[in-house]
């Protein structure tokens, strides 16, 4: 029985991945020093270290290691230990060639950088079988180990692999999938442009084509390569199970990113871990925090590990900024406020050679520990041993988002009557409001329990698959306010359309029927006019027909003015709003803000804007994160009725509180 | 003997693609009875049939083509039945990989698309021989069989190929071509760069280069892609022709095709027919019109069918705009007048599946025959029921623009004065100010007989082969007036430079010669005087001096001011203009006024601008075709001295006729 | 021994390449004439005549070349005759296709352009030895050979090549650097990402690699195809030095040519040559000045050949300008005025056929001796033969920039802080000022000796090899002004981090630590305060912590408002001045201008903006080159103590001078 995170981690995890093999012993002491001093906890150790650890085939070293180790226990500092797995080693290509991905032209990627090892290779499985047997005999009862680190990063650089034994593989998983051949050609629909089959061994790759592809193969595709990836990770997992079966174990997932559905990951994980890297660029980082919620939300709400930020600066966009004084301290308390009980960077130290010297660190080059880096980390880890009490807290939402892996994979495939819309930028858009009103939210799959939200948005939902009708009708027959967006209910799970007028399985639902889509131009712009009210609206544009809806806003211009671009339909007990078109912002939070204040659904505490609010809740306790982004101070009424400590001085604090500039106060109450 | 495409089609030709392989037979009866409705007289079926007619090498299955035209027969529907050829199957592919077309790196195309034959592969050819052939033997007497479709849209996605047996063939076609291998050095060049081959299997494609190619070699693998293409085409035509000697056969051209040359084409086809699917974002299509006199030009003015159009939108442009109520019937109406006596659609029935499923369509997806796509198919169809009598008739023009599919693979070439030149960006400019004016044009070849012109125009004539020159100068020598455009008469057939003096061929006619070519940068301009007067030029100057020629216009700025930029020379009994720069809209269509006016060249009717005024003329019959694209209705006063009769209400017309917004007048005189 | 070169060529060189084998002899006869009226006293000859000298392996015809020769040497011309190993013919590839460079994708290049060989192939350097031995045989007592001209522009359109052999030559080529694989992985430092190899063979090319290279391998993979080339032309020059042991021998090379390292091939050369095409929309040519500079400062000093220029356009740009009137004769000038003591251009006479039939040539198209292409030629032929004397004159120079070949490979690797910066336009920033001023500059390495220099300029010298930072402290220690840009002494030559605190190596000799790298986003900028003067500044801002240095500027905005951006030191007897941003010009030439001015650095004549002034110096002879850029003439006021001749028109001058526009004037003393 795998033991509870927070039995393991009693305390919000601080550290980040250790490279100790680019460095000598001498260093080690003083990393574990200086590690000390920061307040450091857990690090991760031995990601890439297969090379070193295997260095030939089957011969194994791991003194290095057991050194490490030593040191690092010595220290009190506990130890997610990597299985390695995520770069091999050269001499393992150069004898089975087959391990290598393929690229799309056929030609193999090569060793000099990490991660080329096609998933599909039933070499590269026995490879990482050996190798992670190996390291969970050496190390499954060792002192320092906390938990498993399951390879690194999957699918980041590698996520499409065009390898002969890809193809057998991709085939398998079809067959397994269709069973017959006549079934894979109809739900394929290979009636179009003469692309029948007659024998599985004829399928091909969805690439290297004439023009556009057949989008269910391109979408299977997507679906056996996640697959892929998959089974890779479970296959480690089983392993580190079997010879650790207490230990907790993860694999770090990464933002923004689309080949593997997290939803299905996160169920054979022990904890949610991810690496989060936004341009400062950007100023307050709001996707940030909508990725805090999304990666919450793939437990169910459990609390997840940050594993990956970086102090300052990244080295691998095009242009590099450095984090201002304070940011990497703010917005690593929004990671905590929103569900992160670990903070972790990469990497412990700045290395000096490599595709990554330029990345920042928690010590710099300088090594100097009066830099600016070196300081801010050790505040922070400091900061964050007062907050014991917090691990395990949860966050409570009334508000939910679908997001659905599958159906950004089809709503992206080519060929749609507007191949520029991004279905994160219409998620982001939508979440957007939420954010800057500190109401919480949570990510749900479309066959979710929806029973504890009172608003449910799903925007741009293109595919929908048996059974989420039903469920997003017994939401809002149950009394629920469902919100969807344009360009949702047409196609099913093999990106066919559901005939007989768009949305075909939401009509009812919605009480209306979309005749046609009008596309806008990049550089076109339509208005729409709702209650004498003007807003600008672009991309897209519904036909729509009322049967039973209300019209709450028309279309101004073009040959559809005066046809309705958002409507509201009662059904059952519920509401069902649907919006035909892209509402410009400032309109959009108008909008939401009038249905959220119909619903009751509120931040936890008003302030103002750039004035991040979010509660965690354990128990009896409330943690409330009071995050100052803006350049001055500000002063913020509390509940008058109750009672706060200052979560990091301690102090009481009552009726009022004043936040420095780009400041955090976490106040608790119980 | 072929029967006459008026004798197998005496109405305007009205219908669409028909997958029938794509739904069910009760999808069958339902369309026959939508197809009725609508005034549908002729449907193209099998394009995309391959794989379900011939299921495993030599294994035919006729049965759902029997009842699919049992069915249209039954409703009086006729069939252009296509060959088939178009998407080979995958079992062709598996068991004969050689058929496979392959891209520069090497790598072959695969299934999963459409189109992925080779044009040079001697099995493939086998394959569609023994296709057509059985297919031809099996409907050769059906009833509903009015004309073949052979194969469609060559080359749309795939005109060239890198395979072996490609460049065995093009080895093939150069020694045809060229006989002896120090023939092909001289035609060549290749005593530039050490080119020089010793023997044919020494020639390679002209790609995978470290820098620029050959141009005459790359010209060349131009022309022997086109004729393989048109290879394949002949060959089936061939089969047809000897199982059906009377029947009609065509296959469908595409607009702003670069890779085969339609003149060639088209001298084998019994009928033009073309695709046309112009974006909505650019309003009224110019261009489109251009495209239907040019297809009505490629046989002589005979008319053609529009093979291909959309009823709303395509999805395979980044951002598809549908087009707004009345365009659809509006460009319809621009098409018969400029000589279309077939108005066919892609497609019937929209798609569920695959990569067109967003394509628009006759019947729309939710089958709603009250849907604005439906009805206006419905209302056109059967308003061009009352049209029989226009059927075969022509449209006379004094104006022609050469127009040469090699001069625009050659002035295209790489390593050019000036590299952003587009030959079509050329002709459109000159087009332009005859469609704006109602004034009809055809396109010729430059050996075309240009008697029965007043005008001709030579827009950028770079490639100049044996007879040209004497062509044109017997045009002009005979009263005719030549206007010649900048950087014309610069290569012969083998993209080798007349020497000289620029335009070597044309000096004598032109009484110039250009000393020199001054390119302008993206952000330079210059301007040009005449008569006071001044206009903006750009791109390009040619530094003229005269020899015998009159300047009408010099520049104003930089080195060459005062220059000649436009001249005149008397040559016999006529007049060639020369224009050595690219001269702003307004001014261009000012000077071109001028031109006409002096010739007497005008509109059938005087009419405001954006109403489109055409002739057609059968026998003493006139048909003149007033469009009036604007958004308010016109009223247009009529020659006096004639009556006319409504084509499409038979009413009678006299004096004047008012045209509402968006709407067409078809007056009938005889 | 080597003649000197100003024995074998007495006069300004004066000519250009020479392709007799695409004309006839007639032609040859009318070249050769043309070319003595145009003062041609050089053409190189055979460039590209490989296919024509062998005509298949190992048969040679040399009876043509006989013929040209003995026509130019009986006009008085020399022969620059080419080793004509650039383009190797298709008999070559087609019996040894192992010669063929290999894409990344593994595709060969092919025949069909030029410079298709892999320069990593034995077989090919077989081939290359034969047929220059065989030329040097015949030709080394010819009485027209001046020099031998090997290959042509070394690496132009090949730098890289991937096939087996050039594999094989890497590993070779690493296993001669490091000896032992264990020291190739730590200066390869592959502890990073799991990259260690066990064998030689395990190593790869640093491309097809799912992510970032390793850099130290990127950086030896470009010294390595650099030192493959130059084995190539080692090659040649050994054979032709040991059958003409008198006769000079140089290759051309190329401006802003980053994969060959000029410093280390001039050292092999007798003279160096190169190739100069500035694009004429930039107007004032200054890049072209530099570059001139540089390859002046190649050996030291010693006077160049401008071996390819053209007389009017290129055409291998994407839209190609011409050079206006006077432009051509003024730009040749500024070369002669910067140590050029050859003006030779790309071609002689144009060509008819092939990809550079539109490039510019000596004897246009028209052939015409009247245009205004082969006036300007003849003008300029003629005036240079009145300059014999300044044949060999110097230049001499104060101020020093460094320029390092490998450096510029090491700080434009990708993962950079700032991805965006240009070497080039780092260096051409500050050589502008010198420009501007007039004031003479020299380019040195890192190592050279400084001592003859009063300002010496590191722009961003990233990479610091041992002994840089010792020769740079010598400098300034004995009484130099050192002046340093950002991101200077990052790296060591494996691209590995000087540790300690950037910039490691030049800490002392600044007197300052960079704490943290600050870039800035394309869109961005911040200013900075000295001595209340305020300037913007863009791009970087390092943050620095003063060691004894004195700030005397400093950031004006964001979190590092204060901090200084431009610093200067006093070491030993010199100063060393820091500058840690990107200046405005405005402000960087101010800051210059006083620099300059404290060192008493002047131009030798003061004039206007828009007038180049440049010295050449020959014994106690003064060649004072005031070449006047503007559209109108300008009169400038010599030194009263000195009587001048005009160089061109023999006049005495005194007192002042008037200078045409676009007018050059060369006063010389003695």
């Amino acid at each position: 029985m795998v033991q509870n995170i927070q039995e393991v981690m009693p305390h919000i995890a601080f550290g980040g991945d250790y490279n100790p093999e680019q460095w000598d012993e001498k260093t080690w002491l003083e990393d574990a020093q200086l590690m000390k001093e920061a307040g450091v906890n857990l690090v991760s150790v031995a990601i890439f270290s297969w090379s070193v650890l295997e260095r030939e085939e089957g011969q194994f070293d791991f003194s290095w290691l057991d050194r490490v180790l030593e040191i690092l226990h010595e220290h009190g500092i506990g130890v997610a230990l990597a299985t390695a797995t995520a770069s091999p080693p050269a001499w393992l290509s150069k004898k089975y060639p087959e391990i290598l991905a393929v690229q799309e032209n056929g030609v193999p990627y090569q060793v000099g950088s990490r991660q080329q090892y096609s998933p599909n290779s039933k070499r590269f499985k026995l490879a990482i079988r050996r190798l992670v047997e190996e390291l969970a005999e050496r190390y499954k009862h060792h002192p320092a180990l906390k938990m498993w680190h399951i390879n690194n990063e999957y699918g980041c650089h590698l996520s499409e692999c065009y390898s002969d034994e890809s193809l057998d593989a991709f085939r398998q998983w079809l067959k397994k999938r269709y069973v017959s051949i006549d079934q894979l050609n109809q739900k394929w629909g290979t009636a179009f442009w003469s692309q029948r089959y007659n024998h599985w061994d004829e399928i091909q790759f969805p690439v290297n084509l004439p023009t556009f592809y057949n989008p269910s193969q391109k979408l299977d595709y997507k679906r056996f390569m996640d697959d892929a990836i998959f089974d890779l990770y479970l296959l480690e997992k089983e392993i580190l199970r079997e010879k650790t079966p207490e230990m907790p174990v993860f694999t770090n997932f990464m933002y923004e990113f689309k080949p593997l559905n997290y939803f299905k990951w996160a169920k054979e994980t022990d904890l949610v871990t991810w690496d989060s890297y936004p341009d400062p660029r950007e100023g307050r980082p709001f996707r940030h925090a909508m990725h805090h919620d999304l990666m919450r939300s793939l437990k169910d709400g459990a609390p997840f590990y940050l594993m990956e930020q970086v102090t300052s600066h990244v080295n691998w966009r095009d242009i590099n900024l450095t984090k201002k004084p304070g940011e990497m301290r703010l917005w690593s308390y929004s990671t905590v406020a929103r569900g992160g009980d670990g903070i972790m960077y990469f990497q412990w130290r700045q290395g000096r050679t490599g595709a990554e010297k330029f990345h920042g660190a928690m010590v710099p080059h300088s090594n100097n520990p009066k830099s600016r880096t070196y300081q801010e980390v050790k505040q922070l880890g400091n900061e964050l041993k007062k907050l014991d009490a917090l691990v395990g807290a949860e966050v409570k939402a009334r508000v939910a988002i679908i997001f659905d892996w599958e159906n950004w994979w089809a709503v992206e495939l080519e060929g749609k009557p507007h191949n520029q819309l991004s279905y994160l930028n219409q998620v982001y858009a939508y979440y957007k409001f939420f954010y800057d009103n500190n109401i919480a939210v949570d990510f749900v799959t479309p066959m979710a329990n929806l029973k504890k939200y009172s608003l449910v948005l799903a925007p741009m939902l293109y595919m929908v698959k048996t059974g989420y009708r039903e469920n997003l009708e017994r939401f809002v027959d149950d009394g629920g306010t469902l919100l969807v967006t344009f360009f949702s209910g047409i196609a099913d799970e093999q990106d066919h359309i559901h005939l007989g007028g768009y949305p075909a399985p939401f009509r009812k639902l919605l009480g209306l029927t979309v005749e046609e889509f009008a596309p806008m131009a990049m550089e076109e712009s339509n208005s729409i006019v709702a209650n004498g009210q003007h807003a600008t609206v672009t991309t897209w544009a519904d036909i729509i027909t009322l049967e039973g809806a209300k019209s709450l806003a028309h279309f101004k211009e073009n040959w559809y003015a005066g046809k309705p671009a958002i409507t509201t339909n009662r059904f059952g007990q519920g509401t069902a709003i649907y919006i035909g078109t892209s509402l410009e912002e400032d309109y959009l939070h108008h909008f939401l803000k009038g249905v959220t204040q119909q619903l009751k659904i509120d931040a936890p505490l008003e302030a103002p804007k750039g004035v991040e609010v979010v509660e965690r809740v354990k128990g009896n306790k409330q943690f409330l994160f009071l995050l100052n982004h803006l350049e001055e101070p500000v002063n913020l009424l509390l509940d008058t009725a109750k009672t706060y400590q200052n979560g990091l001085t301690k102090e009481k604090v009552k009726n009022e509180i004043t936040i420095n500039k780009k400041d955090v106060v976490i106040l608790v109450t119980d």
